[in-house]
């Protein structure tokens, strides 16, 4: 039949499509400000970093958790919209790059940003688990700043 | 003999040391404005990312390596030490993550910076070659704007 002839690259196409899934995992649980889908996405591991937009590298789950936490307990919506979303896969370790369009409120203010984003994923106990996040603002920020209401 | 009943352990150090070097072989082209050096760190390859400090992401080896040459070309010095060099291998990938401090002088001005950094490396044909370089400037830049001369 077709498609068996090469079952490493089936194979391939069905674990780019889990590390996708896992990576629209990791932004719902940003999306529903939600703790329990943020811890199930990463690695509970010291060996992880995040890097927020214009933040400091933090290290391991334990600090990474308490600043989604932060983050979570300060916003009162967010909704992110994902732009050229690439996948690599070598072997246990996969890789995204996009961009992400942010539109987020506050108590106090919203505002819209479009960052970079890497997200590295090893495959741990069958699933795709997040290790690495780093975000950055793209250089043209005009519309953000345009956007931000005091 | 000692270490001889744990070879993949060894394997492992020994490839962290590689990944090391090639790391410092990649600053290290950076300090010496060489774009023979760039080239013979980074895959040659579409799949490739780069993301400047408060840049755009930049896609495939092509458009990475215009970048380095035109900061090469306005750049006059360039001198980097980095801190919290970690190291993860996870089969054929290998990530680095540290923090960059730079200090560099064009015709006009002198400058430094404390950046993150998220270097990711592949191993193709036993070399470790750089797939991803995504660098964005840490919060407190009190010393790099102070030091700023036009």
């Amino acid at each position: 039949m077709a498609g068996d002839h090469n079952p490493s690259a089936r194979n391939l196409e069905i674990e780019m499509a889990r590390v996708r899934q896992a990576n629209r995992q990791f932004y719902q649980a940003m999306e529903s400000l939600d703790m329990d889908e943020m811890e199930s996405v990463w690695l509970d591991s010291a060996s992880c970093r995040c890097i927020h937009p214009g933040g400091p590298m933090l290290i391991g789950w334990d600090d990474i958790r308490e600043s989604w936490r932060a983050i979570f307990q300060t916003t009162n919506t967010l909704q992110i919209t994902l732009h050229e979303v690439t996948v690599h896969i070598e072997g246990s370790v996969a890789w995204v790059t996009c961009f992400e369009h942010l539109v987020t409120t506050t108590e106090k203010h919203s505002a819209s940003a479009v960052l970079c984003a890497s997200n590295l994923f090893v495959m741990v106990d069958a699933e795709w688990r997040l290790v690495l996040h780093h975000t950055s603002p793209v250089g043209a920020l005009d519309d953000a700043e345009s956007n931000l209401v005091q």
